[in-house]
């Protein structure tokens, strides 16, 4: 699928370790998937917080230096997805705020659906707004709350907001975690070896900082972290779990466990689901890498087609701002991905991704595949076809540029010009990830929108 | 004096001219040396302020691409001297917020004395702070009035504050200009040749982009600029000059003419009344460059001894973290000054600073020009011991470092290994610069405060 | 098997084309795999050569405008990688050089064998050498021929030099493809769709730049390349194939042909006979990522045990130069490699890399696979023992440092705590490359040198 | 006179000395002014060179690390003024070369004027040429000279060479300094106060790191650096001393001492001959800064008419690609310099130059002060009219852009629209270098050239 859709972002805490910021940093390297345009760490050491944020990835925003200024037993931490083209650092977080118990930091990824009515009302009010990040709100809402404890105040301001949300907050003593009662992102907590607990989007953050997988932080659960205590939780809205199912497909590293499963796994069932709803005779089943490895895999082990890697992809990839020559059509996408002429050449060929957003990208991979000789090309998608946008913290396109939200499944297999095409659908799709109740947001396939 | 105290920063603001954002960012390249460590400028169309912002020389801040997007017909810029050492880019000016009647952006040259109590009151009421800045105060104050138009709001917001600022506000359609009552900091009042307002720090900006110099913004005066009008100018504070002589003594650049007079002839004038006043037997004058040139060529002309390039400045300096070797000595000074040797040797020399600080820097000079053979070193500061730091928006380091404040004049001389040492006294200075009554705040020199 | 071992550099030319520069340019990035330390194109317009080359990947060390200054019809590039520390460019190319028939250019992937030897006799007559690559030899020894003709000369030249060679040659109106006799490093021909002809070290390039394969540059053929002309062919040496045949195990791209052979093919069969000749029961297969992908997919094919991605390879690598905290052991291989945990657990795993270098990864990662809960670990290794340095244009560790080369298989083995290890041998080898003669250089697993 | 003319390079050595390549170091930055597009080091530990150099100023292109890879007990360096707008670093000094005797490394200060016939010889015997550097000849004469001995050899080779050329050469345990026997540009020998010996183009080198001056290198002169040992001399040709004028007029820092004298006394001088030999009546002197400050000082001194800084020169200037708008005139020229209107206005101005090469600066400068209310400004020159090219290692426009050699004197003040314009007479100009017989070259100004 490559690129037309992306997570919005990604957020980690450390509490009870002396190298909280340290493990932070190693913790968004793992997570630098889920965005790649901004990272910040604000640590507090007891007495003040301080924070570091800036454009970049992960590895050149921190240095040593930079990390020994951030000194503490406590740190958050977030990688941003940027649709904004400038240079304005405004709107990376963590967000930071002084205000009347003190000073504060919180990170987030989702996205609140109510943000801007809450915006409205509070600056009527006469609140400023510094920054165009819905997650600004919360720090007015905690700020203006009238509890006396930043906890209550917590509470306060999440019955506020709606819409999708896995927070950090961070005070000069404390660190909480809360996840909305729909648990649409992902954010789970594990123990550090060495002292100390972790939160974080994934739980490929916990594998490469030695910390145990505990549990994952429950819909509507407020965890609340303290020197020398486990943390305590509070049940802050009744769970009623809607966990984005776009996780799996794509989003989460495959290594990672997320909603209580393997993502690796679940998409291998969704290749093995796909292989026997949508069966087809051919000579090699291969996948649009990285994203439809695991998914091809399924599918072969169910139909017995054998695996191949038929497409390579290119990792030294850049941004050229030179124009390619008459003579080099669709550059764009071979400067990512080649196919293996010998794999493809007079074969059948199914190919397995996990989505189709535009479809210009498949159709040029189907082109790709059929100028390497492939006899046939069969798409399979390991998904049903995606119709909507996503309000939950997902960039997407305008459903006018979603292909499926314009076109039949005939229309698009012409456009793309492959021998077949064929979707996951929903009820399979929901098999693959072991759903024994309707746990999942699936809005983007079927514009049933929770809230 | 090199380097010990520095200014925080200039502002300057553009209105009615299409190319806004272009002639603030000449402007700002010619204010550099009021602040080296951001840059920033906000532009408004008429429906929306772009603000970019970041850390480094304005040169290296925007480039074609970045002045682009900053579209509109008025424009608000800002540089800054920064004594914070991370890579934090919040403290950048100009502050940009969303309230209750659109957006906003201003520019601050000054320093808010009531800062932290306005604060803690605003903090008390539900309000947070994002930042370190006291002008965040201002967005705060003018968001909350109870004011219906900007206009009124800005005029009881800067009620509320105490202490010095030139300040420069943007909104959609217009900008505002205001100094408070003392005029601590200079702001002058231009128009441009093609169409339009300027008002900025210092005239020298004028001159760069072919303004011409209308007056000086009153002290207590607000100007408000609006489209195809001449600016409107409200008295909000009766004006009690007490301009920041310290400004005349070294921060404006020589072709400025700031608080009604040109600074290159006002630092004659300190030189001449210097030789006036603390006359010795010598036979040669030279400055400490730059900023001892005028004072010097002053001396000479009253004093009849020789003016003579002593010392030479050496302007290919960067920051070099090689340490010197065991013969090197003073090399961090060596660097930038190196004596004429042939001009120095066997000579009574009279050497012109504008102001000693630590006094560390004055001791190398004078140990500098020794060792080149002057057979005596008469030091002549062309302003009064500098015994107290200021408060009004200039960077001066703790009393306690502050060598006047904890060493007599004779102590000093000792110190620095000069044969003399005389300070140009209050009333001469006052008199360097035509002041009829007391408009000048010399707290730096005296520890009288005036708010 | 991951960067012990590395190609030394790649190699392209471009005749008779108009965006020659750009041709190279694309080509060098789809090569960019055998160099990343530094690149270079020098191009020829008919009058005179341009050369550009720095330190960096291909995307950063040119640019629109840099591009633009290699004008011409003919283009040589290469990439290269270094084992220099510092930051000399000298050692860059294309080697330039201005000589009594005009002007030249060389750029060579390979090493000779009796470049030492040479050169001393060149200095002897009077020769200076201003770098140290074993390159310079071969300008100097065209300069020096006593031959009339330029083509005449580099016969003169390549019969005086020994080891491994894939050279192109720019001249103001030629270009040059020459192949030691050997062909130990791939080189082949291609015809570009929109005029002319271009060589390069694999087909990968071709595919990028939109040209078709025509053959292998032969071993001992020397191309010449003239304006609205064919390529003509003289046969310099009579060819006895010794074709190193660690390109396919683990340099060559897999979409590569190189030696005449899918690269992807050969690997895939590496793996088949790895299946065939050294088989163990076990749960599942899995490659170490990338090298050992098709390896791993041809023996999973072969012995029927399933095929997974057991380990996942971070792609958002770059340095980090922050210490671990005590809690993350490891760190080097887990910010590259992490593994599938439910892939892993309680499983019988064969891992599959294509070779054992240091040893040290290789127990890195049995370690990190056990910890994921592997039953047992059986490492298979699709390349006999690496035993000895090569000499022939490959950067291999000293042989000390070559576990094979200081360890029985059981020891190393033991040391690598797998539960068994296997290597393919050199016969089942040289039956995956369909060589039906030795046409291979196997000199790193058997220290048989050729030259 | 701005930037028309530039000097193309600086070079120093050191001599035992265990921090050669430290000391070398800051004396490059001593010598900046003499150029800024490259530097580099070459520094001998006796058993070999290590050689760094790279496109920037001395302060960005090395380090702590680099230099700590200098290793040795002697250095030699060079900074690069470079017309050639590429990156090529191909061209940056030292030269460094393997040969016969070992290995050398090279620097040159200076233009040879039989370059390209020696070159074509070297050639025509074998010689390939891999820069576009005269200095290139160097290291094959002494590779190709039949003496046994390196110190032979260097006298062989400097005997076939004809020119401009200040040289110091570094073999492994030796260094060497040769000066042609017109002694064109200046090379000093001074004491290093910790051990050892300095050789450098100027003195002001010696000034930063310590060293005593000793006395020039002659003209003619070979001087031989070994271990331990004073420094022995060899007189290579008969003096004829030559020496560059326009070092006096423009290059030479002021505070150096070149050719026996103090360069910023010289130019005093020049400046009382000018107002001895080409009065006029006037209210003020000022300077174009910063190259004309010392003759405007030395003119007022002499004419008694005031001195003032009537022109500031900002010192924060980089390049800007940004365009100025239509009300910003003559941009470059302001963005430079700026007019003290308070001096200026209603005046009449005597305005001093070193030199007029195109005419535009001077044109921009009167233009400037009658702008700011000039009554009269007279154009006084400190050298005669600049006629004609250098050949002698000064970088100079075309002789159909030096504005005196295609107008007449009248002409050229018409055009630059002075009141009046006077250059100083090649006598008055001799007289003030003290030069008893004719011992500069003034080609420049005469078009006799030497050699």
């Amino acid at each position: 699928m490559l690129e037309d859709i992306n997570e919005k972002c990604a957020v980690v805490g450390i509490h009870g370790n002396n190298e909280a910021s340290k493990l932070a940093y190693f913790s968004l390297h793992a997570l630098q998937h889920r965005g790649q345009e901004a990272a910040g760490i604000s640590s507090s050491n007891g007495k003040k917080l301080q924070t570091i944020k800036k454009r970049g990835l992960v590895m050149r925003v921190f240095d040593e230096k930079k990390l020994e200024t951030l000194r503490g037993f406590s740190a958050i931490g977030h990688t941003r997805y940027s649709t904004a083209g400038d240079d304005s650092i405004l709107d990376a977080q963590p967000v930071f705020a002084r205000y009347d118990l003190g000073e504060m930091a919180i990170v987030h990824n989702g996205n609140l659906t109510n943000a801007e009515e809450v915006r409205n009302k509070l600056i009527a009010n006469g609140a400023i707004f510094q920054t165009f990040m819905d997650t600004e709100n919360l720090i007015h809402l905690i700020a203006k709350s009238e509890q006396k404890k930043l906890v209550d105040r917590i509470i306060d301001a999440v019955q506020r907001i709606e819409g999708a949300f896995s927070l950090v907050f961070l005070s000069r003593t404390k660190m909480f975690a809360m996840r909305d009662r729909f648990g649409f992102r992902p954010l789970s907590l594990g123990k550090l070896s060495n002292g100390g607990y972790i939160v974080a989007s994934e739980t490929c953050a916990f594998d490469l900082v030695g910390a145990e997988f505990i549990r994952d932080v429950e819909p509507g659960e407020l965890l609340i972290f303290e020197k020398d205590k486990k943390p305590q939780s509070i049940k802050v809205f009744e769970p009623t779990p809607k966990h984005c199912i776009f996780e799996y497909v794509y989003f989460a590293r495959p290594d990672s466990k997320i909603f209580g499963q393997s993502v690796y796994q679940t998409r291998k069932n969704m290749g093995k689901e796909l292989a026997h709803v949508k069966p087809v005779e051919a000579d090699v089943v291969i996948p649009v890498p990285d994203g439809g490895v695991p998914s091809a895999i399924g599918y072969s082990q169910e139909s017995g087609i054998p695996y191949e890697m038929g497409i390579m992809r290119n990792h030294y990839i850049g941004r050229t701002f030179i124009e390619p020559t008459q003579e080099m059509r669709d550059l764009k996408v071979k400067m990512k991905l080649s196919p293996m002429i010998d794999i493809i050449r007079g074969k059948r060929v199914i190919v397995i991704d996990d989505s189709i957003v535009r479809g210009t990208t498949s159709k040029r991979i189907v082109k790709m595949l059929k100028e390497a000789g492939a006899k046939e090309v069969h798409m399979r998608v390991s998904s049903p076809p995606t119709t909507d946008p996503c309000y939950y913290g997902v960039d997407t396109p305008d459903k006018s540029k979603l292909i499926a939200a314009n076109m039949t499944q005939d229309a698009i297999c012409k456009y793309i010009e492959a021998d077949s095409l064929a979707y996951l659908d929903k009820s399979a799709l929901l098999r693959s990830v072991n759903s024994k109740e309707d746990n999942y947001c699936t809005a983007c396939f079927t514009g049933e929108y929770i809230v």
